[in-house]
């Protein structure tokens, strides 16, 4: 058995971690879920994550929810990788992009593909979707603002925020935004798609 | 100067931070903001926290921002207090409870009260408000069967999650709901309110 197996469903968030697995060279499995056929929801799955969501980590130790956590789990117990920095600082840094992308980016856009959680009516629904345009579009300057330094997010090394911003530029077009008005995120971007990591987890996924 | 500054307001998610610097027995000044003024947008805080919002760490490597992440940089930098399990798959799991708290539960509050960031219409905001209501509930129901087992939400040991349940727990009120209905949460708010950390943290806020 390998030591680790990723749960994750097609292009999803599950992305970020399973290309950073990939970069960290980890020993794992990919579990494919469907999310639109309820795979989140079957009594084996919820054992998992009782929250019904992908990615699900699973360790010998025992199931890891949440990218945020994921990721940093995958830097820590892959240390050769380097996906984060090895200071206390420097990986509070790395853990506050991941915090900010789980906590605002990632909620400002699923406010477009899923505001069913969040609302009932079909007009509140549609108001919400028209707004999240503009906040996934500010969340972008700011990113856009912290790659004018780069090359990286966090600066000159790669860490596991660059997999999980990738993966939100990603999703630019599923709300109808491309990145032409973030130049050094189109940068990052292109630069993101070249990996080995990157191609491997998009080929297993069956994505381009 | 202490080495540390936090900058937070009364009562509100920076409090989590507080209690567990308080706990941690760390050298820090808090300084307070009044969100209600906007001194979250001053471009002295902006320079500090672009995103416009509390807790912001000063460190004397730089400030840093998000709940989750500052609770990490807490235990790390205060190995003695024990706030943080110390193999990788313990730490990882508390991150993924502060990730999952600030990227689940407290978006489902903060749609009861401040819905204004997802939606512009009324209507749309009274809709997400009563959806509020039973999403936060719907966290309770998780966090309630995490503490059945207990003490704390790790097990056995207190940890910084304990602090980020606490706000969770203490905001119950401020959407019309209360622990009643969370027997093993209202026993944990219980012992953490008892806390010298959080009594302290408290009463620099000036709350009781
Ligand atoms: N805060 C969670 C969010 C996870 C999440 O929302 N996953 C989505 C896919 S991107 C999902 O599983 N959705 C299934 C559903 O909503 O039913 C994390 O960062 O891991
Ligand atoms: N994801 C952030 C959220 C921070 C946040 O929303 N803070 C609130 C107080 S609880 C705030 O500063 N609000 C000010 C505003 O919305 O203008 C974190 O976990 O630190």
């Amino acid at each position: 058995m390998t030591a680790l197996r990723l749960h994750y469903s097609p292009g999803s968030c599950s992305l970020a971690v399973h290309a950073a697995l990939e970069e960290a060279g980890a020993d794992f499995e990919a579990v494919r879920l469907d999310l639109a056929a309820g795979d989140q929801f079957t009594p084996g799955f919820l054992a998992l994550n009782p929250k019904g969501r992908v990615p699900v980590l699973e360790t010998a130790h025992g199931p890891l929810t949440e990218v945020a956590a994921i990721l940093g789990y995958v830097a820590a117990t892959h240390p050769e990788a380097e996906l984060a920095p090895a200071d206390a600082f420097g990986l509070a840094r790395m853990n506050a992009v991941n915090a900010w992308i789980s906590s605002t980016v990632h909620v400002a856009i699923a406010h477009g593909l899923r505001g069913y959680r969040w609302a009932d009516t079909e007009q509140a629904r549609a108001d919400m979707a028209a707004k999240a345009v503009s906040n996934y579009s500010k969340c972008f300057d700011l990113i856009d603002r912290d790659l004018a330094q780069g090359p990286w997010m966090l600066g000159h090394a790669i860490s596991t925020s660059d997999f999980y911003v990738y993966l939100m530029t990603r999703w630019l077009p599923r709300i109808g935004l491309d990145t032409t008005p973030f130049p050094n995120v189109a940068d990052h971007y292109r630069r993101m798609c070249e990996r080995p990591s990157v191609r491997r987890a998009l080929a297993t996924q069956g994505l381009s």
